[in-house]
């Protein structure tokens, strides 16, 4: 049999938004190598033989270096029939699937990609934040926060000369929230969503010039996703209790100018 | 028991590629109202005494209304426990999926949303290009081609400017083309991806002058997806055999570069 190793989305959460694909796969793996952001409902479904590995970031733990995972893949898929690297989203939204995908595949590795559902689109769809709206807007960009140098996405400054809705993986938010403000305005609508898909997911409602300090009194658990554009607005259109404690003033005008 | 109305992704095209939540829901289903691009593979799945009504655009058909089918849709949920809004890709990636919900909840249906992969982003990560890719970019930005006027989309001549991927929703080709020339240059890479994870998955490659004149010579089956930037010429790392045959000298040039 020939050995596979397959680069796996589990999707933003709920175990039960990965793939059916996805979910007959792992019933047959030998080896799974996952990130933080899987639940282990979905490991679970994996036979009892399989060996899971944790490969992702955690506190005070010393972390994996992408050259080790990489190596990792390809050492387990040398020895093992079904191999899969299982991560939170979708591999390919800035989960590095390419290059783990190509690193293997120049070692000779057989590589299937299942793809996944990203947050990044989940996100704002479970809060009922359409990516676009007809008569609003067009596009929606998603950049990641932070760069390999860790420091701030230099697309964030063309992201926000656009009408694009503008979907950041979160990080750096004083710092995105200043640029939004100088160029799409002060009462630019933001959402930050966190924990998509699962029963605590929460949605914190701002505007540009108000939600760093909002999160600051009430802290924002990640994994989360900034949604930025005049779509956020549309929010309070499907009645969600909570939306209402959440908006301000500003914010109930804004509803009223998009609508 | 409580009726629901379910906006539903059915994935870019394999059926295995659907959730395993939207795949037992369908099980469940009372009224199934779907579009062109869904597999009858997933209709299937609902019980035999299921309605399945089409919905979506067939040539030389009268097509639904977008107001016909949101009042379809609160008629049939209005009379039954589990009704499905089942669409291809991500209902809410330029499919009216907002819309659909906001006007049932707005007229009392109780509605639930179980997104999919959508083919924006799963029929480049399935051809073996990146989204992004350290060193070379670090956003994507997905673009509708067509706006409700019928005109290409405005949004284009901004995203042009970033270095952002872009991914067009296909259409207008050879005016969007002309504007990447005209910005990013003539060598440019461009991909089109036609019916991305079924069997007859087609990857055509060239650069911005002359993309439009190889899909005259070999037809691009919709629905297809146009992926431009730089990442596109990672493809070729991956190996596809298909590839070789399909690079010009202008693009073997640019992946060296890119390299």
């Amino acid at each position: 049999m020939k050995s596979t190793l397959y680069i796996m989305g589990a999707g933003p959460g709920d175990p039960d938004l990965i793939s059916v694909k996805g979910a007959r796969v792992l019933g047959t793996a030998n080896v799974i190598l996952y990130d933080a952001l899987v639940s282990q409902d979905l490991l679970a479904l994996a036979p009892p033989g399989c060996k899971r590995i944790f490969v992702g970031k955690r506190k005070g733990k010393k972390e994996y270096a992408q050259d080790e995972i990489n190596r990792l893949l390809v050492w387990y898929a040398r020895r093992f029939i079904c191999v899969i690297r299982l991560k939170g989203g979708d591999p390919f939204v800035f989960g590095r699937g390419f290059e783990e995908q190509q690193y293997a595949a120049d070692h000779g590795v057989h590589v299937e990609v299942i793809p996944g559902i990203s947050s990044a689109l989940a996100a704002p769809t479970l809060a009922g934040i359409p990516l676009t709206r007809r008569g609003v807007n067009e596009s929606f960009w998603v950049v990641t926060g932070t760069v390999s140098t860790g420091e701030l996405s230099r697309d964030i400054h063309q992201a926000v000369q656009s009408s694009a809705t503008l979907i950041v993986l979160i990080s750096h938010l004083r710092e995105i929230m200043t640029i939004v403000t100088e160029v799409r305005g002060p009462r630019e609508p933001v959402a930050i969503i966190e924990q998509a898909s699962l029963a605590a997911q929460k949605v914190h409602l701002g505007v540009a010039s108000d939600m760093f300090e909002k999160t600051v009194k009430t802290k924002v658990i990640t994994p989360a996703v900034i949604v930025i554009g005049k779509v956020v607005a549309c929010y309070e259109n499907l009645n969600f209790s909570e939306a209402f404690q959440m908006i301000g003033d500003e914010q109930q005008d804004l509803i009223q100018e998009v609508r």
